[in-house]
């Protein structure tokens, strides 16, 4: 392929001069998110996940702002590649349930279905992430239905998976590596210089042929989640209201 | 196809010989199922719903009974050709809730899951009869997900399924057939003895055709359950147990 | 199911107590959109297209602001139903291309995938509607694959879709009821108010039910867009590329 | 659309500049295939099955050649648009066995999976025609896997193709029209007439709009055949073997 | 998740206290299987296949009383784990063809299908245990459509299968764990001792949650059988009929 | 299975006998392409790319006869086992342009699609082989969508598909043995020695066995290209159209 103009500042000044609605602009929601932290360079985005700038402690208010996040990110035509990250020396650092003021199973029906069953349903995108064990059955006691169960049928094969959710056991890099949940294993001060690497790489082609090329590579997962998905959440949710808990 | 033997006697005759497991035989079950009526003729099982010899009342414990019914009618070689059936001049006459001790959502949750959840997904085989109307989200303001929607969907066209299956509006006996919900439309008396004449007639091929021909036929409902049926569930059962009711 | 409070306020109430990021708001984008003229009540949402108040022209603006309203309107949880329609006596009252400056198929590449391929892929939730005729082979030389002839073949069989993409014929408001296009048939004045008719009907549910219950509406047209409408749309925009024209 | 020229002589002419391998021309093959008499005029092929230039009687012979004429017809470039049909008055105006030499459940096996098996799998594009009746079960008492029983559930509904299926009744062409099976009933007089009217109008398309068009109708049922034709064929098959006949 | 109590009795005590059909018991059909021992303990069943209290010789009764076990077990509600395996050192001590009376491809018509295909039809909930070979095509020169070769082209991918199940090469067991079929290696000794520690740690959940990520878990492999074991079996039983052998 | 007839000269007997229409013929179509030298014994055909006898140059006369072969080689009987490979010391020694006159993102629309699109969609049966990387991502600038990506994601997962894929990284025999992509690693004057040795095993078993065997091993593989490839294909011509190169 020859070279290639960056056609990225064409989309926005077209936008304005056919006076279209204005999609989303990196200033608008770069600060909005208390637990993501962004940056942008030559159209890529980096975010990570934090609490007060130290590894994320999962809580409803992520949990509610996680589809929010996605749809703003989604609908800006400058972002081009993304990174995703944690903080420091953890992906997630730990769970705090207290913002939801009261355990997810005795939530009114409409909260529960608000902060729990439909902001999942806006997950789609955002499964192809490494994650290295999935607690829901062997240390919630709860059914593994969020979307990782799901990830990991698909990447290790049903009966690792199957294993892996019933004894909610953890994956070391090197394992996960071998099982095709992760591609390279890297010392942690060269996991974000690496991303940018190659995400440089991508973005010295085509705009369109990146595009495209991600339609092709998304399209088994955009399936598999249309799939099974909302199988697997009905079922964790359905678990936690009989059960109580998580 | 050539003149063919009834092969039927055959196989209880090579169970026996050979020492194998016995399959249920009918009068091991013909009279354990309190709200269903059976007679059966050179392999022809006619099966009618009933309480009290009247129009059935649909009450737990019918809902109980009905998988364990189609295992054992399914697990008798004897049996060719179904005919299922109401009484008297109605399908189902009406719900009874007494019987469930206490309203559905607020059953202890194992009690939930072993006659809601667990019992319907077992009514595969039961999915291929005429409909005429579908309470749930009109009349019951329940989640239309026990399967009967998922066979509106697929035998009348999405759109119309969603239309009866948000009004709840009745479907009358010539709409259904020009919808394809049933392929004919007969006075009441003619309705049982049709059947026998259909039935007979099938009987007349070889008995791994017709088991053959079975297979054939219900392939793509048997797909259609198992990609759905899980789904529609949870989400009603999920509803019942946050809004009550049902 | 028993009597319901109405549960709508409460999802702002506790978005803010919270501190949760706010969703959209009607008063955001009621008037964000300069061909989308939109009132609401009692959670019940009307949206009309419309050019200068008349039948709407369809035009490259329309088609960039599409997936735009989609995404407000289904982020805002106040928004329960939806009505959708045109203005005065047409669905849509034609076509200009001036906008686009120039005819689509000498669009600059990322241009083209800006405001067609792109935009196009969020229409998920928007097949749901009743269309009379498909133009694109018959009227425009175009490759039908734009979602309409996706939704003809879902809705009216296969055979009948073959004969209405080829032929671009009118399918009048009688023929299309009959093979399941649309549910009824209704004069002009006569339509919105039925519309809020069921509508209405629909809002006395409560409200997790109402929603679970489209997530099963929705779920076969949610499979068919994900397995199909890449590949429709990839060889329509492939056959304009081509070819020139439309 | 604007204009277009006639771009089908240039894929001969590149075909010899280049010096690629010839693909088949309508001289090698109009006259090959007893069974099937050819013409074509401006790239619309029309073929019809006929014996001894009446009414074609089904044999071996007819079965065998099948897949060879659509290969042939299929890689030739310069057939655009195929109109298929029988003789005189009748589609299809018998059967004959003898050409077998010996019954089909007889042959041994590698005649069986050459000419009932492999010869089959490979209809997939033929499948598209309007049939009137299916005659395995009820008439000849084998499965109806051969293809014609997947095309009845796909237009028709799955409770109507069980009835058609189960019984063999004839469907007369009204009704094949309102079920989904044709789209025009038309006097004898005037169907090969109307066929031409409308593959002339296809072919005033541009060439590769047509194809990729063709590509986005065929999608549903190759997806079809695959998933279940080798299944329905299967079936079949072991069903004559069982229990000889056909 | 908190501390549960142990629901299993519940079951039961419901199931009389309102009068309900009875499932089996352990009592009814702990001794009923020649080739099959069973103990259970707290909700746990070991289940050992065994001819005479050595490895097992797979043979037709096997092969008969497969489906009514798996039958039995799955609808008494007391079993909630199941550990399978065999006995002594060996997983299948050998296969006796003896007890058919026949070979199998001169069974008559009905034997044939009762035995081999109406049996294997029964088996989508046994497909999840680790195999070492696949003896078909190899050693017996049969098609390899029992299930078996279903569950490698799932389990180590599509290319390692078509050698395996062409080769029926041997798979140690170090290989089977990095090709996915197994998750532990352990000495004989220590396989049935882990195995309890499994499952007893799955007791500990909560009985509906169990169930309910047992059914998460399984849904592929019921996609899977539903989409496929039909077409592998057709086609294994048209090669044993046309080919004799096995 | 016991001892059995070689059955591929009844194939050609027969049809002459019968007077049925005469399949390709080894004599016919073996010496017809210019890239690809073929021989045969005892029904085990091999072919091996090159362009004057050295490794293949990839170009358009190769892209162009690609499909011919494939139904020259599937259309004749006497074909039972293929061994394909490369020439010399590589699979592909490189890529030519220059046959193609111009560069393919400016061919005329119907060269484009007769050479590129149409051609591609008949190599279903040709995705079975080894490849150690795509260059079309990170080499050449184009979208991954001619089958070989597709290859990658079914065969060493999604997320080590994506890499590859992004970077064209090359993958080492021992790694793609690892990964599932080959089953054997072996000196290169061991290979076609191997390979002839596993065909001679292969063709010991019935041909019908054979046949039914392959049908079930490339069924997920017909299935994945009839739901994936058109989708992969249109994005990949679609991005050149847009873009250039290549």
């Amino acid at each position: 392929m020859s070279s290639q103009d960056d056609q990225r500042p064409n989309a926005r000044a077209r936008e304005q001069r056919l006076g279209l609605v204005s999609r989303p602009r990196f200033e608008d929601y770069c600060e909005k998110y208390k637990h993501f932290k962004m940056e942008r360079r030559n159209g890529i985005l980096q975010v990570q996940m934090h609490t007060d700038g130290g590894p994320v402690i999962f809580n409803l208010h992520l949990h509610n702002d996680w589809p929010q996040l996605w749809m703003d990110i989604g609908n800006d035509p400058d972002n081009e590649v993304l990174i995703f990250s944690g903080t420091g020396d953890k992906w997630i650092g730990g769970f705090d349930r207290n913002l939801a003021e009261q355990p997810i199973h005795q939530m009114p029906a409409d909260a529960f279905y608000d902060h729990i069953y439909w902001d999942a349903t806006k997950l789609l995108e955002a499964a192809d992430h490494a994650v290295l064990f999935d607690p829901h059955f062997g240390d919630l006691g709860a059914v593994p239905g969020d979307g990782q169960g799901l990830t990991f049928q698909e990447l290790m094969g049903l009966k690792r998976a199957a294993y892996y959710l019933y004894t909610s056991d953890k994956i070391d890099a090197q394992t996960a590596r071998e099982i095709g949940l992760v591609n390279e294993v890297l010392p942690l001060d060269r996991l974000l210089p690496r991303a940018w690497e190659i995400a440089e790489k991508i973005m010295k082609k085509p705009r369109t042929v990146r595009r495209l090329t991600s339609a092709v590579l998304r399209r088994p997962w955009k399936r598999l989640l249309v799939q099974d998905l909302g199988f697997h959440l009905g079922h964790e949710l359905l678990g936690i209201r009989l059960n109580g808990g998580v």
